[in-house]
Formats: structure tokens, C-alpha cells, sequence
């Protein structure tokens, strides 16, 4: 049943040899990857707009040069990570080129506030695209955490199915949202062109603003910046794409940037020409919308494809997060469980940890997930910072043919990242101090776990000088309930192994029970000794337990091994065993935590 | 942890010889097993004037002659009980008269709706006693089915400490209630004698009443003759007395019929001279009370009593259900775990299983348990008149000295039980058609439980002519999952068994993984022959399973015997757990299942 019902919703297993099926073409790629960092322009612009209305609408013009210093951060990321993808075409990210140029540390913190940030990217974007949607539809607004949650869990099922099926069901938002904000541009600009637009509705550019301080500036340009949250994504998900996977990622890289400078510009152009203010009620975007086309079905196209693409910028987080997990896992510092590939190919421990993680993030905080916007910006400029900075090292110490303007890139980037993520601190420090604990815990159960894994390898490494002392011989234990078939077949069982001895016991709660048996034990002749214990207060486990440990003391010195067969009738039905008490697995499940007890199961399968 | 918890909360295990000291002495077995019928004093009367107020207050007097109908019941079914106790010592109770006399389906009818009453008791009551404090209360109303749900837990832990515990704890509010009771009616008595009351406040005895039916009469009746339900607890429970248990339970139930004939009789006769008519709002037994106190302290005492037995009520059902679910478990027709004494001696699977029942009632109902009452009270009168039927045939078929009164006396209960069931039946079948669906569906349950049972035992027993065969010859299958210690372990173990051949089985999903195993494998010299399996939709078990099978083919004929040894190392703390793929634990349960395998696990307990 549950398997049928898996098999509905994920789809028949995938052989491993269809992976190659699954993997990406650049257009897809582009749709998965990118819409986390385009759905930014959504909010991005806003953002600047927010600062600057501290000190009054005649500040508003500053949004051109801060602007234009969030492109020249977008350029530097671009390029840097074009960088990376050839330099690490087996997968790049920030964890992968930190742990390789700047040591395990640096790599575990890049990692961590990664894998924290693909959680929190899920729980942002569906709380943001479910509050599009509950606004649009108010009758939903009291159920608008489940709503989150369905989101979440239909996400999830998606990725579960394979990166190809999702990104063809995920590619058509995207391009919807990339046309419907190009329209607006157009449409916008040309209206601005052609003087339909008055010129007086914004301060004047250099406008000198009484008040303005450069925190402020900087406030407003690490809000800006937090629009390039995403762009990392292509660089660690190259193993996704059809081959030549490093040129294609390249490929795809660029073309993303070139949108996104083309969008976040043009929406940020528009806003001063059209002498847009923020509002609580409603986006800048919407409000450019409004001045450009009125309240028509263009006005709706533009709300209904923004709504769709902040749920699915949730997908960016589901792409990259399993990458990440397997490249962690690989190196032992988080379980192992997380290389595996699943039905279809996917890493689905990694799909599944995610959803389940995001879930408990939007129940946490009710839905209201916007308070951790902040967080999730500086989480993502630490490891651009490091991955940059990493690079750096790399050129430095390898020096390729032309490595130098190769290192002025990635050190323009390293320098950029690493001030925006100054600037968080320091104008933001309210809202992001979690990561400074967050990021330590993490990085020592990484290394709690790396540890666990170094020492079992080492403990259970096979050494030819250090052979284990083989066994001089057996005796079998058989805890038995009653004379019956099952307890015969498992004395047949324990015959045909010949060990040194058998010895049937049985623990009874009544004494008169235990005569009886004693008795019928004594005529079925079976050649082997009977130990019956008296529980006075009614659990088999106890003596059971004390009987073993009086055997092992008589026999640890001959190095026996000491084995306890268990009978076990398994009814033909599934109901059949809550009818049936279950002491054969309580002795199981208590005998296996001891030392040196083998624990046999003979199943005797009943035909009625 | 789980297990101090449970210590705190139920007690230390006690021994299986202290059983002795929690039996009940009278004045306790009084107290825990009269709370139902006692409180349905509470009720009672007030069934029967809701019922006579359809035709108006003019026929409030007949609840004179009612209430004698129902004493005469009352005094026909004590008689009729007294003799099953001393006719079944080692408890009665409806299931046991009934099979042993009229066969097993009248006993399985009788046990299986007293088993299904059980359950509703304690929905019913502690609803009704939640009900009373919330309206005392009113801040708590929100709150009443988690209220209600805190009781039946409470009460379930009550009862698992033991019997006596739970006695003496639940003792006083039985005996302050009868007291708080006999107050009210010796006080309200005294006014009427004296003349304080007015006597034109009722109609007098024999006014005639337009439009009173027959119908009217009978369902009048039957509402109240629900006061008597909870008077076959006693007869049920003889095991739990001191000896000797049955004069001892004789005297208890003859104690709780004469105290039960008072304080019913007097309610209804202070009900009808104080001219009481029922209302919504305010119960019959506290309108008496304000009338003859005013709204004074012993008027608060009164209620306050009430609303506790109420919920003590309850505990009749926790006295009864696990002895009768004794009875059915050791004749097979429930599952056998509901004979075994927990730590303290109870009962506690039947315990445990009626409190949850009843939560899940209380939740269903969302704690408006009162439209089940007329349920409740048939199921009753069914098993009531089963038994007295069962001691009529017992009378005339045994005929001991003395038997033709003793027949005339279950005769008489089993006529007026007949009766009241019919009665019911005719009057309130739109509230207890349930049970008609209900009942056959218990029926053929317990039915199809014991034909499992049955041909399991037929099935499992040992016969001397038909030996089975002894086990030719063993071959161990050993899945490893690489080069280790533990497995090293393994083959050390598998070798001292001396079985005709050992193969070691590795699942791979990747071709090179494989390759380097078997190169390794080579070079290791264990003499013992390695087959890989590659799998390419990455599952362990099926390659496994399907491996088996060859080998299962090949090896049917000589009788071998195939045991899978499954390599397993113990993490030391128990977080470690998540750190390793569970293999060894699917492996064992999907092979648990099949056919003629052995499932054996060798551990290898980790240092660190």
C-alpha cells in the first residue's frame, strides 16, 4: 500500500544507468537555478527604497548610484564564479573551494551557513509567494501556514521525482516572470521617452539631502545587495547539467546575470522616474505596474507571475542543498546516509531533510519568515566572501597561464563580498547575531561526526599482524515459551550445528506452570538440558539476562562464543500479531546492546 | 528515563507473591466497585420526571410507583447476584454465567456488550463529572475535553499503581457522597414530617392524567431503571476480595443494594413532595438541596460530592473491564496479552486499553457523551438477562437442595430484565440501534480470534509419530557491505560452526566499487568465496532475496538449511545510530518473512 502510494507519487525506480536522462540543458538549468536570484528583483529594489525613506522621498534618487554599485557587485560574482565553475567542474561552491585554498575550517563555516541558508531560502521564498497568494485570495489568509506547508510538501514531491521532471513542470513561471517584468521595462521606458511621464515626480539627481548619513548609504546598499542572494547556485549544481557540464554552466551563469542586471536596473530606473515611494500595502513593482498600464490584465500578469516565482525561488534551495549534503556526507562531516541516491536518482535523503527542516521553520515562526531575510543575506555573503578569497589562493599558488587578471577578479569579488558582509554587521547587527552561534555549533558537530567516523574506520580497519582470535567453540541458548513444533525446529536447528552445549531455558511467572513443564520437557526426550528461572515480578528479560551472565563467566576463558537462538512462529497474517506476545523481540531488541551474544532468529512460518 | 518515569508514576514492580495484599477488604471493595451504581442515584429519579414532564406536572406522582417498580428490580437483581457470586466464586459476571449455561454465544453477546460498556462507563462518566465542574468553572469550559481526557489519565495511572492503591485514594469521595446524600434526605425528610413543606406542591397520588400512554409509562420506567446499571460490577470482581471472597463480596453487594434502595427512594420521594419539576439548567438532586437548605455550605457540599462520583464512577469500569478481558483472553477469544499481570499486579493491558478507548470515545464525541446513556444502560439489560437466564437453566438442570426458590428468584430478574430490554428496545431505538451492528461485529471477531488460536495450536503442537526432520547440513550466506572488522568477526563465528559453506555477498551499485572489492577480497586469504551482486536500481534486498532463492533452489532436496548472517556493529552512545545506514536492520526484517532462513546477527561492540 505505502509502497504503491510511493510509487504513485515519485514514479517507478530509475535504473542508475538512465542518470545521464536526468540530467539538465541549459534552458531548464536556467529555470531551477535561477529563480531564487531573478525572484530577488521582486524585492531587491524595494529594499534600497526602504532605507532612503528614513530621511524623506529626496534621498530616493540615490537609488541610481547605489544601484549601479549592486551591479558592479553583480559583475565581480558573475565573473568570479564563472571562475570557479571551470576551476571546479566537478561541482565548485563555496564549501568545496574554501575547504581546498583555505583549509577545513574555513571550508565547515562556508558549508554550514550554506546548508542553514538553503533551509531558510525554502521557508522565505513560501512564506512570501503563500502571503502573495493569501492577499490576492484573503478567505485563505487563516490557513496560510498549511497552505505554506502544502507548498513545501509539493516541492519536495517534485524534486523527489528527478531534476529533469521538475524543471519542465518549474521552467514555464520563470519565463513567464523574466517576459512579464521585460514588458513592463519596455513599456515603462518607452512611456518615460516619449514624455508621457512627468519629469518633476522625483528630486532632481545630486539633490543634496540634509541628514543622510553614510550608514545609512551602507544600510541601503547591503539591502540592495541582498538581490543577489542565488547566484552561487549554478556553480555548485554543474553536476546536473548535460555535458560539456563546465561550459554549459558557464553559459547559463552568464545569461542569468545578464537578466538580472537587466531586470534589477530597469526596475530600480523606473521607480525613480516614476517617482515611486515604498509602501506598507503595496510592492514597488506593483505600483510601477499600476502608473504603466492601470489596472488591466498586463497589471495581474505581472502580480500573478511574481507570486509564483518567490514560491518556486523556494526550488533553488532544493537543487543546491542535496549537492551540498553529498559533498559534506563525502567527507564525513555530516551522516553518510546523504551520498545515497534515491529511487530516482536524486539525493532524496538530502530533498527530504530539507523539506522536513523548512517545515519546522514555518511552524516555528508561524509563517512570518520575513524577520529572517537578514539572516539569510549575510549567511550567503560569508561564503561568497571565502569561496572568493579561496580563489584568490588558488591562482596565487598554481599561477596558470594568465592568472593575474584571473586573481583581480576574484580578489575585486573577495573584496566586495567581504565588505557587504561588514556592512551587514554593522547596520543589521540586531537581526543576524544568531549566526554567530549557530555557525560554531555547527561547524564542532561537523567535527563530532568526522570524528566518530575516523575512529570506527580506524577501530575496524583489518590488520594482517593483528588477526582476530577465532572461536573455539559454541553454546547455544534457546529461551523457550512451551513444548511446540517451533521450539523442535529450532532444536533441530541448534542440533545440526553441533556446539559444545544446549540448553533450552524457560522463564516462568508460576510455579505450578514450571513443574508441568519440567515434567512434559523431561518425556519429550530430547537430549537437552532444561533451565527453568522463576520471575518473581514478571519480566523474561531479567533472568534471562542474569542466566547469560552466569554462562559467559563460566566459559569467557575458553574464548566460546555464546549464541542465542530464538524461536520465532511468524503468523501468516499481518493482524495475527497483536494476537501473539511479542517477548521474542524484546529479547532480541535487549539481547543485541550486549557484548558477545549472537543473536539467531529461527522462524517457524505457520500455514493457517 | 522512560523506565524512572514509569516508576514515579506507577510504582515499583511488585512480586508476583504480594499479590495477597492487594485485595480488597469490604469497606474499600464497597467504595471502588459501587461508585457507578451509587452515582446513578445522581440521575436517576431525574430520567424518570423528564419523561412524565412530556404530559405535564399532573403526572409527577407516578414517579412513586415507578420508583417501587424499580426497587423491585432493584431487590430481584441483588438476590439474583448474590446467588451468582456464591455460584461462581471465581467471578461471575454475565460472560461466564451465560456461557457455562446457555452456550457461547450467549456468553459472547453478554461479554462483548459489557466489554463495549465498560468503555462507555467511563466516557460517559467522566464526561458528565467534567460537565459539572466546568459549570462550576465556567473559565474551564474551553478546556473540558482536555479535562476530561486529564481524568481518564489520571484514573488510568490510579488504577495501574493497583487495586488497593487506587482504593483507599478513591475510597472517601464514595462515602461523603452516600453521607452528603443521607444528610439531604434526613433533613428534607424531617421538614416534610414536620410540616415545614407545603403539601399542595404536587399533584396527589392517583389525580387522573389526560393523555398519559402506556408507551409513556414503559419508557419512564426503563429511564429509570438506568440507575441500576453498575450493579453487576461486584459479581464480576470476587478475584480482587480477601478471602473469603464470596460471603465477603456477598455482603458488599447486599451493603451497596440497600444503600442504593435509599438514597433512590428518597430522592424521588423528596422530588414529589417537594413538588420538584426537572429543568435545563439545574439538576433535580440540587434543586432538592436548595429547597431544603438554601444555598448554604452543606448545598455546595452536596454538589460538590455529586460532581466527583460522577468522574469516580468511572473506576467501575476499570474494576471490571480487565477481569472480563481475563475471562475472554484465557477462553482465546481476545488477544492473550490481556492476562498478564503488570508490575503492580493489575491488569494493565486491559487498563491501559480501556482508558485509551475512552479517550478516543470522549474525543469523537467531543465530551457530549450523554446521547450514549441509553446505549450504555441496554447494553446492560442485555447481559443482565442473559445471566439470570443462565442461572435459571444452571437451577433446573443442577437441582441442588433448596434450587426451586433460588430458580424463582433469576426467574423474577430475568423477567423483569427481559422486559426492561424490550422495553428499551420499543421506546429509544433510534438511540441504541448500534448495538445491533455492533454486537454481531464483536462476535465474530472474538470468533475468528479463537479459530487463530485454535489452529495455531493445532498446528504448533509436537507430535511423538511425526517427527520433523533433522537439518542435513547448514550453508551461511554473510552480506557485507566491505572489508572490516566486524565482518572479520563474522566469518570467525560462521567458521566454528563447521557449516557445509560459507559464501560472502556484497550488493554493489557502482561497477568500480565492485572491482576494487574483489581485488581486496582476493588479497585477504579467508579462504571463504566472495559472490557480488550488482544492483541498478540500488536496492540491497532485492539482489539479496533474489540470491537466496538460487541458492534455496539448489540446496531444497538435501534438506539444508540457509542461515543469513547479518554483520552488525553497536555504536557505543546511542546519537551514533544516525550515523550509520540501517542496512543490517532492513536486511533482517524483509528476510524475517520468508521461508526456511535463519536470521542471525553477530555483533560487534564498539570501543568508541
Amino acid at each position: 500500500m505505502i509502497s504503491s502510494l510511493k510509487r504513485f507519487l515519485i514514479g517507478r525506480p530509475l535504473k542508475s544507468t538512465e542518470l545521464g536522462e536526468q540530467k539538465l540543458n541549459k534552458k531548464k538549468a536556467l529555470a531551477i537555478l535561477s529563480s531564487d536570484a531573478l525572484s530577488s528583483v521582486a524585492y531587491g529594489p524595494e529594499q534600497i527604497l526602504i532605507v532612503l525613506a528614513a530621511v524623506g522621498a529626496a534621498a530616493f534618487w540615490y537609488s541610481l548610484p547605489l544601484a549601479v554599485g549592486v551591479l558592479i557587485l553583480l559583475v565581480a560574482l558573475i565573473l568570479s564564479y564563472r571562475q570557479i565553475i571551470f576551476a571546479y567542474p566537478h561541482g565548485g561552491g563555496a564549501y568545496m573551494v574554501s575547504k581546498n585554498n583555505l583549509g577545513v575550517t574555513p571550508g565547515l563555516i562556508a558549508g554550514g551557513s550554506l546548508l542553514v541558508d538553503y533551509i531558510l531560502t525554502v521557508a522565505v521564498s513560501v512564506s512570501a509567494g503563500t502571503d502573495a497568494l493569501t492577499s490576492a485570495f484573503p478567505a485563505l489568509h487563516a490557513h496560510h501556514v498549511t497552505i505554506a506547508i502544502l507548498f513545501v510538501v509539493l516541492l519536495t514531491i517534485l524534486n523527489l521525482r528527478g531534476v529533469t521532471e521538475s524543471a519542465s513542470i518549474l521552467a514555464y513561471p520563470v519565463y513567464l516572470f523574466v517576459v512579464a517584468l521585460l514588458i513592463l521595462i519596455g513599456a515603462g521606458g518607452y512611456k518615460i521617452l516619449t514624455g508621457q511621464v512627468s519629469p518633476v515626480l522625483s528630486a532632481p539627481i545630486g539633490t543634496p539631502v540634509a541628514g543622510l548619513s553614510l550608514f545609512l548609504l551602507m544600510k541601503a546598499f547591503a539591502s540592495g545587495s541582498s538581490a543577489l542572494t542565488g547566484v552561487e547556485a549554478i556553480s555548485n549544481a554543474i553536476p546536473n547539467f548535460k555535458e560539456p557540464a563546465p561550459s554549459n554552466a558557464a553559459k547559463t551563469l552568464m545569461a542569468m546575470g545578464g537578466l538580472l542586471g537587466i531586470l534589477f536596473s530597469g526596475i530600480v530606473l523606473l521607480g525613480y522616474f516614476y517617482g515611486i515611494a515604498p509602501s506598507e500595502e503595496v510592492t514597488v513593482v506593483s505600483q510601477i505596474a499600476e502608473d504603466v498600464f492601470g489596472r488591466n490584465y498586463l497589471y495581474y500578469f505581472i502580480q500573478g507571475t511574481t507570486a509564483l516565482i518567490l514560491i518556486l525561488a523556494a526550488n533553488t534551495g532544493y537543487s543546491a542543498f542535496p549537492l551540498l549534503a553529498v559533498n559534506l556526507a563525502k567527507d564525513k562531516f555530516i551522516p553518510r546516509i546523504f551520498t545515497m541516491r534515491g529511487d530516482r536518482l536524486g539525493y532524496s535523503n538530502g530533498i527530504i531533510s530539507l523539506g522536513f527542516l523548512s517545515i519546522l521553520l514555518i511552524i516555528a515562526f508561524k509563517g512570518r519568515t520575513e524577520q529572517l531575510i537578514p539572516l539569510y543575506a549575510v549567511g550567503v555573503f560569508i561564503p561568497f566572501t571565502l569561496s572568493q578569497t579561496g580563489m584568490i589562493v588558488k591562482w596565487f599558488r598554481e599561477r596558470p597561464k594568465g592568472w593575474l587578471p584571473k586573481l583581480l577578479i576574484n580578489a575585486t569579488g573577495a573584496l566586495i563580498c567581504f565588505s557587504v558582509t561588514l556592512i551587514f554587521f554593522l547596520t543589521k547587527f540586531s537581526q543576524i547575531w544568531p549566526i554567530i552561534i549557530f555557525i560554531p555549533l555547527m561547524i564542532s558537530m561537523f567535527r563530532k561526526i568526522r570524528r566518530h567516523y575516523d575512529a570506527i574506520a580506524e577501530e575496524l580497519r583489518v590488520s594482517a599482524w593483528e588477526k582476530a582470535l577465532p572461536v573455539q567453540g559454541n553454546i547455544i541458548i534457546i529461551p523457550i515459551a512451551g513444548i511446540t513444533r517451533v521450539v523442535e525446529n529450532s532444536l533441530n536447528y541448534a542440533q545440526s550445528l553441533s556446539p559444545q552445549q544446549i540448553i533450552a531455558v524457560h522463564v516462568s511467572f508460576n510455579k505450578e506452570d514450571q513443574t508441568k513443564l519440567e515434567e512434559k520437557w523431561e518425556n519429550w526426550q530430547t537430549g537437552v538440558r532444561l533451565v527453568t528461572l522463576y520471575s518473581l515480578r514478571r519480566s523474561i528479560i531479567q533472568p534471562l539476562t542474569k542466566f547469560i551472565d552466569s554462562v559467559e563467566r563460566r566459559t569467557a576463558e575458553a574464548n566460546y562464543q555464546i549464541t542465542v537462538l530464538i524461536p520465532e512462529f511468524i503468523p501468516k497474517k499481518g493482524w495475527h500479531h497483536i494476537l501473539h506476545n511479542q517477548s521474542s523481540l524484546l529479547i532480541r531488541t535487549a539481547l543485541l546492546h550486549r557484548r558477545n551474544v549472537v543473536v539467531t532468529t529461527v522462524p517457524y512460518h505457520l500455514k493457517k
